[in-house]
């Protein structure tokens, strides 16, 4: 069943055969020329960082801040380092951390790689890309998606992988680790080659305890911290990650790298982070508080299962026997509202969307939509709400 | 020495040990807090695009551009394909032409590789780094370092290396290949693994004939060209380079690299791009007249040996007894003029200069203030100059 007059009438088979969401803007581009805006719930970002000065100062800029080649690796890990009172030799830039865990499994990855499932999409997929076989470990939806350490080394054991990765908070479940039991993880797989803690969600996990192991990372042998600028300042189109090591194991990801690799207007914001970071704090606690009203709020429309969220995004599982494509194009259609819809992430299914947190108002629209799909549950059948004819 | 009072007091240990000259910004930074403005000779760009509207409208759009993911590289290099008339099976998008040639090394070199010397240092440096032995073919001054295709295609055979590179034009010599040379340089090399030809400056060959083998690429097995948007758009900044080669090398080279290695802010120029084409060509052909113009009056200066050169960069050689690291912190430290002193390049010494094609009125002041040293050689000895005491 299609659509009839959608009033955004999106090219749904942009979805088709991809492995991540199709992008915002790819959509909106097939509305045509009208002035129909949709609406992200999709990627979690930080809706309140940069400030508009700050952008105002970059795009004054920006013809100064593009015309020359930005500094190598070394010296824009070193002006973050300087900004965040890290070691400069246990930082490594990357063009966003996709292009890290690209490095961190060629190079440092043998003997398979463990992790928690559902996780980031290339947690599973890459590794197999580069040869390394990948050892899913089931995380439970009764247990709220909480990893047992204890229970997780052993499995790393027992199936003998050289390498682990937990996102913390995890993605898409939000479900997170304190930092008591992510040391006890690193202790029982200090024995391994590599543990990397995918920590780009962290900075929301808390207001005030954010339960990092980026210095415990520095100074272990095996450990790698992983940190998404993007997420973090709100900016995915400006590709900035960084990984926080040894330095040994820093060095050896560095000199892989190309040079060069981040851009000269990621270099530029971070060049300015430390005069800003009142003001990062500042969005960053409000990002908080807009997860735990969305979560509230979520909680309250009835059939829909809310998972505990500790990141700026919250997961939840719809009710039978809604379908989950279905409900993702008719919110996308009639609301405007673009979801991430789980069912091609290993362990999750299509009954598991992924929202993210926006400002309180969007959160209450995203809701009402939600409860409004659900009052009318016999029409969201697999099916229904399809793109083509 | 120390120069007594530095008209621009530069920090001149941002030189030592780098492989590759400090970047025009980080020397700024050194100086304080003035309104002293280095002048850079050291980067070939393009000074007249983008256009002041195109800059005037990213700024405008930055904040949406940057808030969301772009578009993966194969969509990203549809849009490029679609904007140049290239079949998008056969374009390959990096982060910089460096990154592609950091991927190519990984993946598709094996048994070594020839390039002509000099060259771009990423085509000597890197594939050692990655266990590939490099097998340099110098060029000859007294030829203009003009490339002889049948004794290299031979010389790529006697020593038995499975790819070869080559730059054309070349970087930093500036002298380029006709297409029907290029052309034989294929037919002879068809039985390698790998030829790479690196068209990064290509388009500033000349107002009417740029010999570029693109399209022969794209229909044989083994050859791959290497094209910089940063290059020839101007903006070293927004690291944006692309690779021309038959669809089977590309999506090798493409399922390798990291997905989204493309940012929001080169993705919205490439989207844009067909809309502008008139304006780059416009720009491209005022960049070749302003070549012409520079090398006209560099080969005025007496003692200077200057080559040709089809770039938009002009390669010399500077007279004895000048010292070149000497002249590059006089140029540097008392104009503001910031050259490549080619000292660390294979193939040259450091009495080679590549200088950046800028708008008439710098290349003037540039030839004068050579002159001047010139006049004044016996100051310009090694050792005088330096930034130490």
């Amino acid at each position: 069943m299609v659509i009839a007059s959608p009033r955004f009438p999106v090219d749904l088979s942009l979805f088709d055969g991809v492995r991540h969401s199709p992008s915002l803007p790819s959509l909106e581009r097939t509305l045509g020329h009208g002035d129909r805006k949709l609406q992200d719930f999709c990627i979690p970002v930080n809706p309140y960082f940069p400030t508009p000065e700050i952008f105002a100062d970059l795009a004054k800029r920006l013809e100064t801040i593009l015309k020359y080649y930005p500094g190598g690796n070394e010296s824009v890990a070193r002006a973050l380092a300087g900004a965040l009172g890290l070691d400069p030799a246990t930082v490594v830039m990357g063009n966003g951390s996709t292009e890290l865990i690209t490095w961190i499994d060629l190079l440092l990855v043998k003997d398979g790689l463990a992790t928690p499932v559902p996780t980031f999409g290339r947690w599973t997929d890459h590794p197999e890309e580069v040869g390394q076989r990948v050892r899913p470990w089931p995380l439970k939806a009764e247990e709220d998606f909480r990893l047992d350490v204890d229970a997780f080394a052993a499995f790393v054991h027992r199936v003998g992988a050289g390498a682990a990765a937990v996102c913390n908070p995890n993605n898409p479940t939000g479900a997170c680790l304190c930092r008591g039991a992510v040391l006890r993880l690193l202790d029982a797989l200090a024995d391994r080659d590599l543990v990397v803690i995918d920590e780009s969600f962290i900075d929301f996990a808390d207001e005030d305890e954010v339960p990092s192991v980026a210095d415990e990372a520095a100074r272990r042998a095996n450990v790698l911290v992983l940190k998404s600028l993007g997420k973090n300042l709100g900016l995915h189109g400006l590709r900035a990650g960084y990984a926080v090591a040894h330095p040994r194991l820093a060095a050896k990801l560095r000199e892989a790298l190309p040079p060069w690799n981040v851009n000269a207007l990621a270099e530029a914001l971070i060049l300015e982070l430390r005069a800003h970071l009142a003001e990062y704090e500042a969005a960053r606690r409000r990002t908080v508080a807009d997860r735990r009203a969305l979560e509230r709020r979520l909680r309250s429309v009835p059939g829909l299962t809310v998972f505990p969220s500790r990141a700026n995004f919250v997961y939840v599982r719809i009710p039978e026997p809604i379908d989950g494509v279905a409900l993702r194009n008719w919110l996308l259609c009639e609301h405007g509202y673009l979801v991430r819809e789980c069912g091609n992430k290993l362990g999750s299914d299509s009954r598991h969307f992924r929202l993210a947190v926006r400002p309180p108002e969007q959160g209450e629209a995203l809701v009402g939509a939600l409860a409004s799909a659900f009052g009318q549950a016999d029409r969201m059948h697999k099916g229904a709400w399809s793109g083509g004819g």
